[in-house]
């Protein structure tokens, strides 16, 4: 095995010379073993470090303290990094102490190394461009990872929502395709009064637009970055005017509108915008779930369940019981939805703990963040496409429970008032007869009005029948 | 208004004479305006503190550093306290700063003002008996009022404990009462195969069970003081032979078995015991609602549910839809389950924070703590006496669901094999005809083997049928 | 005692001819007795909710589906509530089953009675004033109880953004005061870089603006009503005009505008907003907690600390330690928001824990909301006026850690590259010398441009010295 | 690329004949896509259900239903599973609908496959092996998952023990090496009375005795299974005595003595005793959290922080600040603990969500608890390896701020009582002068009398200099 050897502040270390990491990427492979996930299994969020990196060089090129051959070089090496060359050589584990160090040099190194040996010189010639004079030049970790954690959040924050939209509408095609389905409706598990299946498929799709609104606008606070702050937001080391130019070179890169962020001491330490983002995907989360979970209670069945809708059988679902098939899809839409929940937690341990002019709790953050939102698109994708698009309704089940309940008695309060009503309705579930006999037999009403007060559809529009 | 001038380190302040607290309490009234929740709302914590002071007092005159004359009346003090006199004298915000110190305070000047009376003194004569100097001899906040937390914490989970058994005796009867009912078992709300309504409350009570063992267990852990340590842990300012006697004592004043903390430094600085404690009570939150949830599923109806069983009506269910009855105290029960879990948050949250030789957020543990403590014990209550005691069964609905059933066809499985028993309940799903019916059909089994094979009670204890 | 008899649909009671409260309200006493808070305990939402009714009542007025007459004295009853006038009839438990319809009974009976009296009627004679039939009118607990919670909600939010204005102005003052107060910057509590105390408390400002805008915009969803949706969402026995005027009316009586919710069936069985708005609190306690820590870390000492600031003094610190003053206000205010989060995860199971039409759970959402929002108000105004007002910098401390420090060397990167900067670091540490001095005997830079790269002022804008 | 087809209760479907799972796990990969985890990445797991399902057809061949040379093929199978081979056959995502269907089925194929070659057969040919006919011969996912969640947290708890271990012995060791070095106790971060460097690692490492009691104890939970149990817990085709026997197979198997559940019922569905193990870890993380940020904290500078420690340097620290270094494992390990905690979060809602006989949520449990488990073990070990083992103290720089505190004037207070100690405080902290100097001054004490009370061993043990 070839060799090369690197050094740093702590030491030398003589480094298998296939890799194109150096000596601080190894350490932090050391140092940090905990969760098996390393950069590399997060491409995305490569790639957003990658374009970060490529804005830095062409700004310091563009403010004149960087040559532009290396600038370009550098440009170059980011450019395959984003096209996902070179994939395999970010190895550090998602999380790890330094508040993002050991990313930002896992970036450095690579990216100086690519640009090295396209320059045709060898890998660890850092004489020529090195990783912290040059490829790190005005930056530190401390404006450039929390602002490659927002690059990333944005753009998969932009991937869910197009699942979201996914869902909505199948929701509101199943919305449509049940808009005369009339069924029973329930509060507090309880019979109530008539719905119909339309309108809970609309209700689960405005449930959808509601956070698609809510995830937009927290998506919002991840387009404000601290580039140009370096260590502490003072700027140090920095040129002046790189701060007014790297995020126009990052939108061009990237597609999105970039902006400084107000404040630049408060944008490098604190990451309660991650709190609020991860509220958001909570508020969805929890959402998502309800659906999940109401769908599995109307699907529940065959025979001793409420058997008003029938999920699309994905697969068997027991090893002992034949022929039975489980809402296997609703299942583990809820417990990604409870990882979300729970993600949201660490992201709020992370963000509180954090002290003085950094976080350095940061990379729990992206981690847990990134988890939540990749597994929100998944089950929100899933959902869509494999229960909702392909469910069928049980029409006459649904209809059959509104004509035997009791809950329409409702309906007659206008007319009898709730004293009258409630007797009837005592009455009814003593003794099994329909509320609309028992009405009849005290001479309260006539048969015709009976008659039009109970058609299930005059109980679905806000009107009442006089 | 008669007056007294008080004062302390920060300065003199006129206090209304009337009042057993002195200059501190009242600084501290000022300071904590927060949650609107005084020590005065729980007394059981009041009671604790004056038995911690009790002891400490008579243990410094057994150890000869306290005039026996004194340490009788503040005694004494303690025993009006004990008894529930003076309550409106506890006055101090339950969260606060100062890691108790401001409760600490409030003790020691109501003791200190009640003995000075008992002694013929006025309140505020504190040359003949002093808050800090007497009633607080050989102690610190930070040994007493951790200290006081545990003894209380350690009573009402003994009340909590109560509050189980009961649940779990109510349950037990009704498994009892309901042995013979035969129904159908759902596995993710499916039709499984048949269980009885015996079973279902057997495993109930056996979840209050094992959180009783688990309870009692987690217990244990308050049972372990810091007396003597003061400060620390170093046990500065306090006769060594205290610490020897304290316990001692305070067992004798409550009746349970106080005893040393192997390590008086990490006990005054340590609070994650109570994290363990909450954590506890959090795995009997989730299997209380747990219980809840089912009880509410299986209520469900009346026409359009379940209505396996009957929870007795407590009161009218709606304001708009007259005889509606809802299972109001399963729904309560879930949201004081909610209440202990959003608590346990909180008390991890106190307890993480701490730094160093204390945990300056012990107030806002000891706070959350007490509420999970007493809303559960409510919540147990509750549920036994006013849900389960009186419900009823619905055996017809019960039986019925499950001879309708595909989910028996898991009991050909040995006889067929898993494949041919699911093509049999996939034609029974496609065309309702009776599995029974179907085997019978195809000439798998004889109508003797079937009808033995199916009999409800083959399926239900754990044999095969030859 | 007086008292009269009322029926409901589970029987009849005598009731204490003195209160106001009838049937409904007596049963859900006995019933819940769960967290000893009661409405009462909320005025805020005892007044939200009247303000409701009172709309209502107008609205059935004004689509002619309610007595003018009785109208008004409905109205005139509410006012007398809005004013706070029989606060004490308001004594249901803040949690309980029923999804509110026990709060939403307690109003109606009080209302109705207060009205009756007024109308020179007795308490009870429901045949002139029915609870259901008139002060319920067109409206259910579905409709009206989440409606409440919200317009209660909206105002507490209100108060609190008033309370972070505060805070966030205190802030700004004290910004202004430190502006030319030097001190080193640190990065995951290790010295890195100078910056400059105002620098820190225009970043606490930053925070406190960040979050006003966040619960701004999430308050807003809080404006949004399902007030005409009865029962369901459908509108079932509601006036088809109530919906299009009722939301018009409260506006007038709360000056704030409130407005329909786009799906009346997704807004009466949802409640995620609420998740929503917890976690905007969720993110503003996160910031806050982080401003009261950093501001004990600043305050840590007086001698074996950091010392930088020093916090007003509340009260005496210890009851064991003369003279020890603690950062109380920055530790209760910590405490607050670790209320405010685990009140966020109660929200969130309530709120997951929904099913169909309705959730069952809101009691316990509103119950941890209006806590956490009345906490964190209290905890931002204690922050301002406690801790921030008042304190004062120790100027020559923050500058002398700046002056001895390594950190410092940074401002060498530009012009001599990381890896000899990073060597005189090391030579720094290990020796005890300057940086300054090191640099210049290994004659890196001359005596002038080493002491104008380090004169602090030139590290604390963003610019490099060339 | 050869091919077999496969059919299922869905339909028919061709696979590679390379692979050695089936249809059932074929579809489990397309249907849940997830996390990203599979199955093979928690070889722990895949180890542990391969050693339930050679118990298991041991235990069927013992009790005379499974033919003995079928039983031993399926057990040699096992065998090599649980030697590691086969590991990439386990491609299921770890979290999943139908409560471990998936899993249970990965198995079943790949042992039935495995064990088909070994017989001489072709991959597929089920009618001499079926695997569920004989690989899951009277077994059900419902106990063979949950048994086999149990057998691998119970084996991954005690690698974690042993890392605990590990740590406890680390810090035992620097509380002997720094059993002499005084320095100043804090509480609330201020300075309160002297304590020593030893009794702080000697307190760190009561905090993992505690909580290695705690977790022993709630591994014992793991140790109770429902294997026989089958579907719900009435164990329905599975032979009466296989439950006998079972256990004590696995017993053999795996070196730990698992034991039957109580009630079968009740273990079957209910999930609570995760949510217990994981309150334990929960408690242990935030013991492990609070040792962590104390050493942040006392190693924080070199020169602006309180400098009492130096934790061992293990890679540079900054992209931009030379010569930096972080305490990045204490930051790793902090963000280690937020992840157990947030896991908390989630394996409640997961346990708290089970319905009926079955709680469908399990493979999210498991997840949750294996990625809980295995982060504090990694975490505890690299605390004690790269934190604790090579960190040295500053024993000057300890010393120093006790003999220039003013909290060491709490030793007067048995010779001067509190208030004239807090006099002397006052006046030292504004005049900057030695406690003992000015107690000098004012005549209290004689100098020999001062000196002997000051000395910082004279106020390390527990008792009062007369």
């Amino acid at each position: 095995m070839a060799t090369r050897k690197e050094h740093d502040f702590i030491g030398e270390l003589e480094i298998d010379d296939s890799v194109y990491y150096g000596v601080q990427t190894f350490r932090a492979v050391e140092n940090f073993q905990m969760t098996g996930r390393r950069l590399r299994d997060y491409p995305f969020f490569v790639k957003a470090f990658a374009q970060v990196k490529k804005a830095a060089a062409l700004s310091n090129k563009e403010v004149g303290v960087l040559d532009p051959n290396i600038a370009d070089y550098i440009a170059k090496a980011c450019d395959k990094i984003i096209a996902g060359e070179y994939a395999d050589q970010f190895v550090v584990d998602m999380i790890q102490g330094g508040a993002g160090t050991s990313t930002n040099m896992n970036l450095n190194e690579v990216i100086s190394n690519i640009a090295l040996e396209l320059m045709g010189h060898k890998k660890g010639e850092y004489q020529f461009l090195h990783p912290n004079d040059h490829t790190n030049l005005g930056q530190s970790t401390n404006d450039t990872y929390p602002s490659s954690i927002k690059v990333a959040a944005y753009a998969k924050l932009s991937d869910l929502l197009k699942s979201m939209e996914l869902l909505r509408d199948e929701l509101l095609k199943k919305s449509d395709e049940f808009k005369d389905i009339i069924k029973m409706g329930r509060t507090e598990l309880e019979d109530a009064v008539p719905t119909t299946l339309g309108n809970t498929f609309n209700a689960f799709a405005s449930y959808i637009k509601s956070d698609i609104e809510k995830i937009t606008y927290a998506r919002e606070t991840m387009s404000y970055l601290n580039l140009g702050a370096t260590a502490i937001g003072t700027g140090i080391n920095c040129h002046p005017n790189y701060k007014n130019v790297v995020d126009k070179k990052l939108s061009e890169i990237t597609g999105v509108n970039f902006k400084q962020a107000p404040d630049f001491i408060a944008a490098t330490q604190d990451t309660a915008d991650f709190v609020f983002v991860s509220g958001a995907l909570k508020t969805a989360a929890v959402r998502l779930s309800k659906i999940a979970n109401d769908l599995r209670l109307m699907n529940s069945g065959p025979r001793c369940g409420l058997g008003e809708i029938n999920l699309p059988q994905m697969q068997p679902g027991s090893s002992i019981m034949p022929g039975k098939v489980n809402p296997v899809i609703c299942e583990v839409v809820g417990e990604a939805c409870y990882e979300v929940i729970g993600n949201d937690t660490t992201i709020m341990l992370c963000s509180e703990r954090g002290e003085f002019e950094l976080n350095a709790f940061e990379p729990g953050i992206g981690y847990a963040l990134f988890n939540s939102i990749t597994i929100l698109e998944n089950a929100m994708k899933t959902l869509a496409l494999k229960a909702v698009k392909n469910l069928t309704a049980n029409k006459e089940a649904c209809l059959k429970s509104v004509l035997g309940s009791v809950g329409i008695v409702t309906a007659f309060n206008p007319h009898l008032g709730y004293e009258k009503s409630a007797s009837i309705a005592k009455e009814a579930l003593a003794t099994g007869k329909p509320v609309g006999e028992i009405c009849l037999e005290r001479g309260y009403l006539t048969k015709e009005q009976i008659d039009k007060i109970l058609e299930p559809k005059n109980m679905l529009n806000p009107s009442m029948v006089r």
